[in-house]
């Protein structure tokens, strides 16, 4: 189907059955912290082997350009993806780009408040979660406090408890909540994920080189789990300057 | 100083200043997670360059042959390392090891329970507790209870809980409490941690081969600390196997 570009707006390649992106670089961009959560979501590597998620219904909470359910309606037999956006351009952009790739109404686009998740869906009505969500705490020193990056990238609009009580209240029980985070806050993470009775249980660390500090941590937490996790081997994202590792390669589907 | 050596018991060398340590293999020998937390704990590559602990109070809760305040003895210039441990052949082992270095009256082995360790020692006696506790729970299917070995290995005698607890309550303000356990129990150890307020500030995470899951954990809490913390590069054990990296034989003091 074809939809129609506002300025600024390009359409990018997701290089995963011809599914294609609509993004507006002035706006916010996905990055690869989305690709490499789709990939840690349907993980087949995973000491569980993920299922394809086959019937399941899935939310994502905060989706952006919808990056997350467009690329998780690929890689998964989910029923149904729903993405959360707050941002209303953001919002009525991505649902052009489920279009563009006619994935309606298997994905839905709606425009609304992490903090009100609860209210809009109702208790466990998914099966899984995701959130790839703003990273930095509080918003000190910030100048320009409506911009889209800067609701993206900073805790402005939700805090993590806001994203975990949510989360943990629309799932079902032993539903899966995946996210990924910077590992700065992993402790402040797993001990609010823990107040929600969101166990966690899969972890994975992703280190730029192999020899650096890893700046994305990727973590899948139980609703109702019990207490036992598995620290997954790391993810070295590049084998030299310029050069990804086979492993990066086969996320982004190449 | 010459000591007298029981049946079954050796003297090993430290490959460190000298240090020897006696052990009784058919007892418990120290293993490399005791030494890699002995390199952790004096880290200077760590993001906030670890001090030698000049002047300070060391606490090593379950010390068994006192292998972990031997070793500092030599890597730091804390003050006063005290072992606690609470099987009495081990305690008076450990005893002997300290009179062979002639590291009395710097270095204390004294024989009691880390759930008493509040009561023993006071509150906020210590610089720096150190820890390499039992990894397992519970103890279903165990047959030889009073086993050193079983006591060593399970939580028999203490749980994770009372670890955290002692080490809380006899630590100083901004004390640091450094241990190694199993990545299985990483989300479980981190919340314990935080219901006695100690933060963690600094992970690291082993692998015995660069593309396997880790098998030991590294962590750095601050008692009162502020929610901020570090996870380093990671530590691999073996470049192929047999043959340890550069890290090891430096950890290792070869």
């Amino acid at each position: 189907m074809n939809v129609e570009l506002k300025e600024g707006e390009r359409i990018d390649d997701l290089q995963r059955n011809g599914l294609k992106i609509i993004q507006d670089p002035g706006r916010f961009c996905f990055g690869m912290d989305a690709v490499l959560l789709s990939g840690f979501a349907t993980d087949a590597g995973a000491p569980t082997p993920r299922s394809a998620m086959k019937g399941a219904r899935l939310l994502d909470m905060g989706t952006g350009t919808g990056i997350l359910p467009i690329l998780l309606s690929a890689k998964t037999k989910a029923s149904e993806l729903v993405g959360l956006e707050i941002q209303e351009e953001s919002a009525e952009m991505a649902s052009r780009s489920v279009m563009l790739n006619d994935l309606a109404p298997r994905v839905k686009i709606i425009q609304g408040d992490i903090k009100e998740a609860g209210s809009l869906f109702g208790a466990a009505s998914f099966d899984v979660v995701t959130c790839n969500p703003p990273y930095m705490t509080g918003g000190h020193g910030i100048i320009n406090k409506d911009a889209p990056k800067t609701i993206a990238r900073h805790e402005l609009l939700c805090s993590f408890d806001d994203v975990a009580r949510n989360a943990a209240y629309v799932l079902k029980e032993k539903g899966r909540f995946m996210l990924v985070h910077r590992p700065f806050r992993l402790a402040e993470i797993i001990v609010t994920l823990s107040r929600y009775k969101l166990e966690v249980k899969r972890m994975q660390l992703v280190y730029p080189f192999i020899d650096h500090e890893p700046n994305m941590v990727l973590i899948e937490a139980v609703k109702g789990g019990k207490a036992r996790m598995t620290v997954q081997k790391p993810l070295v994202v590049y084998e030299k300057p310029g050069v990804y590792t086979p492993e990066i390669y086969d996320i982004y589907g190449y």
